[in-house]
């Protein structure tokens, strides 16, 4: 199959080059396969070419229009009023409660619940000696800042349940806890609503050994 | 809840703006939802750089890149050095027999098939007088000046079985039956695989009226 091959149709790609083109390049989107690929294409030739543009717009402009927060690595708009990002910002948030994240959809996610009423640091990666990803690679040094004027107190490490993750949790908490703040680590167990004959055995031993009293 | 307010935030976009505008452009895309717009979002934003102003270019450059072929209105690439669409050039496929559809999308279903080795007309629309579509709003003329070269002997009409479908196949039989073409219809009917218990009532009805002898 050529690079101009599309997985439908056999041979070679039917459609005129920029076309297909599009929709090689949609399909490379995650979660995006040939058929959806396709129909995008379709509906980005049909619709007003104003629509069009601006999608097209809002991709290429995207970089140049963030930055990164300079106290905890959220993106924020270039074109804010704002020294940090709206987060960092908000009078009402606990500065003294830091929420550690490895990346941005992480910060999001937890945001949507709209419980957290901290700030965050995002370390924008996790350690892997395997990809060669050292402390140094991470925003560590950003933090240290953020704990050398003396306003945090607590530290929560939500990094993922893996092992770079785990690592990444551990050595942060080896940093942080002779600089006097509190660390914790968010609970893994099983998730609520979850049948147990469903739950992985790694989820469920972890869950025993975290048990609480009641 | 405002221009700004995402479905999945109660209140509004906790996002900086121009990430928000992204996420609501890629929404409008047919069968892409919020959480699919933010999924592909971040990855524009993470993916390199060149991979997003690529997509970018092939958006905007789209149309520009594009014309309509002269003969049957399918896309062809506009730096084609052939005066019609790679279709329409084929030697090996029969000019005599046209095969009619309402858009470009289907001359690729049955393109797809492998099986059709005519060509093709593209209508660009259906007749509709509710939304005043009339025939001049379509590629009809284009399909009559075909025929006055006496080089079409069967037109297959492939419109839709909708209302609006029919009529226009309708009109295009009565239009051309006239001038010596041989005109005939898709089948409709039972679609091969499916239990006829879950068959609607109206196609059950067309495939009983329609019933060939074995």
């Amino acid at each position: 199959m050529g690079s101009h091959a599309s997985r439908d149709f056999p041979n070679k790609s039917p459609y005129p080059l920029p076309f297909h083109h599009l929709i090689e390049s949609l399909r490379t989107l995650p979660g995006i396969g040939i058929k959806t690929a396709t129909r995008l294409a379709f509906h980005l030739l049909k619709a007003p070419e104003e629509e069009a543009l601006q999608l097209s717009r809002e991709i290429s402009g995207l970089r140049e229009a963030l930055v990164l927060c300079p106290q905890c690595q959220n993106i924020m708009d270039r074109d804010s009023r704002l020294s940090c990002c709206t987060i960092c910002a908000d009078p009402a948030r606990d500065p003294g409660t830091v929420m550690v994240v490895e990346d941005i959809q992480t910060l999001y996610s937890i945001e949507r619940t709209g419980e957290f009423r901290g700030r965050y640091h995002v370390l924008l990666g996790r350690l892997s000696p395997l990809e060669g990803i050292g402390p140094e690679a991470l925003r560590v040094r950003e933090l240290l800042d953020r704990t050398g004027t003396g306003e945090i107190h607590e530290m929560i490490l939500a990094t993922s349940p893996t092992v770079e993750g785990e690592s990444t949790a551990l050595y942060l908490a080896r940093l942080f806890k002779p600089l006097g703040v509190k660390v914790s680590r968010i609970a893994f167990g099983i998730p609520v609503g979850l049948e147990l004959e469903f739950v992985d055995d790694i989820t469920l031993i972890r869950s025993v050994e975290a048990r609480r009293p009641m």
